[in-house]
């Protein structure tokens, strides 16, 4: 059923100046950051299980819950991320900081193969006891993905011989057998992880348990209501209220909505994507498409963020989706990549690479500042200038998740058929791809996303004829294509221009994708956004910052007859495309009520990209704007 | 000081449609349901301090509190509400049931004079320790204003003495002598009930008493400060943050913004003004006029509204005045119509009544039901449909706040200086008062505020020649006036055309007030307010509620250029002006984001006054449209 696969980020090369300054930023900011802010948070020591038992670092909610019983899941992100920052260049430092990290958990494993710091640690009687809320199998998961990227980045298998170890205990303890729970994480995630390491080694029996997690999720009678009243406690004392939370409500096969909390919601529409591909699971791949539509066509920020709401970190209801409260989560983003790359796999359709595209230039990288050190947890579409970018979260899972996107962006940008490369993603990258029988060297030379102009040259080896299959955005009109200076008409099938011959070396391909600064629209369902308009210009979304305003972002509106322009202004931020039109602005004070109405001067709007607002300072920011 | 004197309700007879329709409800629906309340409530049990003490009818909150330890103010304010109906005319029932409760007080009274049925029931060992949080002279208070009007409606003073007793109490405890505690009341209240009881009886002591606590409120070192520590309290540990929250942050003298609980506020205001009359006191008439100006220029609902938050029950910031979580607590409302008339008494000036009447008229009506058994609490200016009236609150404030104003409406109406009448409020009303040393017999006859032809007669006795003053409101442009059929200019001084002649039995005065249905503009410092328009005609502020559209409010918008019309409607909600007019709508439901607008349709809209509205079922409303 998987039509496509993805290239591993580690052979792409990406050239271009957009993602080279991202991905050298995180290389050598972020990721040293992080280990700093992980052994400053005490959350390193975690691993040691010392005695006695040292206090909470984060206190407990007063429903007991503390985030730091996800720590080791914070850990294995970082591995993860660390690892995709070896594959592009090794270095001692950060392998001898892994293998100490290894070494701990090494030690803290139990004889049964049982790995989890927090319950070892402070409460190993109750291993296994509530899936639901406390995160065990999520923690699992983000350290397979850890010691299987490890494992990819230097060929050093301790780590993931550790998890698979501890892989087989949790198989050995969960599953439909006799004396076995018939559980499944609260928090989906192990589910993607066990496909990765399934996929890093062959061994079936991962991909056997992810399949087992998601077959059994939702079943009657439910696992959590069994497992709360083994606690002594009542399932309706819930306190998330519903099993949509963790979209175990209903077998995933039959869910039609996107609800609960947006990242599980992602991270498990990911894995199944992930096994609709591996079984060829039509009902799945068609759950999966069921709900994008929902998610893509009702639930969904024109920024590419998901989840509205803070009180359950998620989902609400249709075409709610106001501004200054989005909670929009950096993971959700993070994780709609994840789970439109693998929809692209089972379809070349442009529909999941504009998605991807839309989530990965801004709302995902709008969660890491311009110099590596900052976050955004929740991604706002409007702030009155109190919503600012912080160092270290009590939950910080949003750090490490934009530091293994931007490490492992050249993952992305390419897929492969047996007869055919498409290229999803544009801005600058190459690597050396098996088609058709040989080998094809294919670079991509652009300054995207801030120019639609774009060459690809292709460099065949022994390869027969082949498909070059070109994304044609969606934002795009009027994109125009010459192979090797002539003409080729453009005709997209569902978002590729698809041209296919016997290449040669020197071949080159102009693909222009014109970009306008334009006006988008929301559904008036969306009642904030009526009467207010939103900014883009080819695949990035743009906000007002007040910084760059005359008049207070209240006062502005950009009437419908305004021209936008678009302007690089290489001193700002690192060169970036503004847009910038004549608006008019609300300048006088009149008593508090009048029955005139204020009057209106004309007043230049200037608009910064959405992803790197928020990094001259907190300020006031709008993404709507006032027609 | 005082240049005008108010005259009081039982003088002025009410014979409008519309007044004698709210007057109507209040006698004999409000009135008695709310009797029916008390009861049903545990409220008039809890005035027989029976032993075993029973449980209590409403918990505590986290911190302790409950609103039950301020169910004597809601006694109080019945006993005033009730006792001005009995002013209308005596019923022997009512009267019976006041009579009961005086029975209970008068038992419950300590020997010492002390009075308050939570503490004596509860926790008698703990009176006068916690003047800041538990609303023990807020209690007294109301009902010292129940004593008073009970004893001008029917000249029993049973429940007078009783009170009476309690101050002489209180003022043995509270004061600047040896032994006396410097304390006063965190919820502002028993300092306008006081002046109402020395202008009742003459006796000096109320109004010394009034006067020491407005004189003593913010001095250092501060009570609630002291009274915490003696409690083994830290003053710092207050739940409220700051003792802005009760207006005792620096002397009320020296206060130049409104700030914390609206209702203390405008309570506060209220003595202050009294006492500015009172004693001639320039300072505290400043305050007032500064104060004043503040709440009018920066804090206030288009509606008469005030208070924003729900979280301290008031004032925030300059201009934040948010629609669809505004407060604007109904008996905030009450409570600056209490001010207004007070400041209009102090000084004949046009922005007290307009203020007076815009209060009445909004923000204080519309919290109670078309059929007087239902109420608001907070007074939303924009709901989406779930705020809805109800029968009856933890917290029942409001409900006889509204009652004793309507019950008492006709006090508004004149204001009475030795050879001057002003009329303040149009609507049907008469009274034979005295003037320049006769008496004058003055009848107002209108449909207002639904039309602004207004006819006056003046039949004089004995009077020499005296102004008569009618107010012209501020809304109102082209007023015109004749006197015995001739016109005469309308030159307002302040806000009040003012007459001066020799007037003879006959004479008729017809005032023309022009209703325009208009538009009102918000200062664009209000930003939720920004692009978006208020409907108003005469003192009537519109909404839309979504019963009468064809399109979701959302959807709707209402251009500049579209013209407005009032349209009486006499068979909706028992007849009310509506306004109506020609505006857009989006009809469509396009993709989620398009780079297409909306496409606009004509759409009727039609607006019905802002304080009938919830009369129909809870249903979407807006007060500010979208232009």
């Amino acid at each position: 059923m998987r039509t496509y696969a993805s290239v591993p980020f580690s052979q792409v090369k990406i050239n271009g100046p957009f993602w080279s300054e991202r991905l050298e930023t995180v290389l050598t900011k972020t990721i040293p950051s992080q280990y700093a802010q992980l052994e400053k948070h005490n959350m390193l020591r975690s691993l040691k299980l010392p005695q006695p038992v040292p206090p909470l670092t984060i206190p407990r909610k007063p429903d007991g819950f503390t985030t730091e019983i996800f720590w080791d899941s914070d850990i294995g992100k970082w591995i993860e991320a660390a690892s995709y920052a070896l594959s592009h260049r090794r270095d001692p430092v950060v392998e001898a900081q892994i293998e100490a990290i290894t070494d701990d958990l090494e030690k803290a494993q139990a004889p049964d193969g049982y790995l989890n710091c927090w319950y070892q640690e402070r409460e190993p009687e109750n291993r296994w006891t509530n899936l639901r809320d406390n995160h065990e199998l999520y923690n699992a998961g983000h350290l397979l993905e850890g010691a299987v990227a490890y494992f990819h980045a230097t060929g050093k298998d301790r780590l993931l011989v550790v998890m698979e170890r501890y892989m087989d205990h949790v198989a050995s303890v969960f599953g439909r057998g006799p004396g076995q729970k018939r559980g499944y994480c609260g928090h989906q995630e192990v589910e993607l992880a066990l496909v990765k390491a399934w996929q890093a080694t062959g061994k079936r029996k991962f991909l056997d348990l992810a399949t087992y997690f998601i077959d059994e999720r939702g079943a009657q009678p439910h696992y959590f209501d069994i497992e709360a009243q083994a606690r002594g406690q009542k399932p309706s004392d819930y306190g998330q209220g519903t099993y949509e939370y963790s979209q175990s409500h209903i077998p995933v096969r039959e869910q039609t909505k996107v609800v609960g909390h947006a990242v599980r919601a992602m991270y498990m529409y990911t894995a199944m994507a992930d096994l609709a591909a591996e079984h060829g699971d039509a009902a799945l791949k068609r759950a999966c498409e069921v709900l994008w539509r929902d998610v893509t066509e009702t639930r969904m920020y024109v920024t590419g963020g998901f989840g509205p709401s803070a009180s359950n970190e998620g989902f609400t209801l249709d075409y709610d989706l106001p501004n200054d409260t989005a909670y929009a989560e950096t993971c959700a983003s993070v994780a709609m990549v994840f789970w439109a790359a693998r929809m692209l796999n089972l379809d070349l359709d442009g529909q999941y690479a504009d998605m991807l595209e839309l989530a990965l230039y801004n709302n995902s990288l709008a969660g890491l500042s311009r110099d590596g050190t900052q976050y955004f947890y929740d991604n706002k579409l409007e702030s009155d200038g109190t919503h600012r970018r912080w160092d270290w979260h009590p939950c910080p899972c949003c750090t490490m998740n934009v530091a293994r996107l931007v490490a492992s962006i050249g993952g992305y940008v390419f897929g492969l058929a047996e007869r055919e490369v498409a290229i999803h993603l544009y801005g600058g990258a190459s690597a050396t791809l098996p088609v058709a029988g040989g080998q094809v060297t294919l670079t991509e030379t652009s300054n995207y996303p801030w120019d639609g102009a774009i060459r690809v040259a292709v460099e065949p080896e022994g390869t027969g004829g082949f498909t070059l299959s070109l994304r044609i955005p969606a934002w795009c009109k009027g994109a125009t294509l010459a192979v090797n200076g002539a003409s080729v008409p453009v005709k997209p099938e569902r978002g590729y221009a698809r041209i296919t011959r016997a290449w040669a070396k020197g071949d080159v391909i102009d693909l222009n994708l014109p970009m306008q600064a334009e006006r988008s629209w929301a559904n008036p369902e969306v009642k904030v956004d009526v009467g207010r308009v939103a900014l883009r210009r080819g695949p990035l979304v743009y906000c007002l910052e007040q910084i760059d305003q005359t008049l207070p972002l209240s006062r502005l509106r950009l009437p419908r007859t305004a021209t936008l322009s678009a302007r690089f202004a290489p001193d700002l931020l690192g060169g970036i495309s503004l847009i910038e039109a004549e608006g008019l602005g609300l300048v006088d004070s009149p008593a508090l009520y009048s029955d005139t109405p204020p009057t209106e001067t004309p007043a230049k709007l200037t608009a910064v990209p959405y992803y790197i607002w928020c990094n001259r300072g907190a300020n006031a920011m709008q993404v709507w704007v006032r027609e």
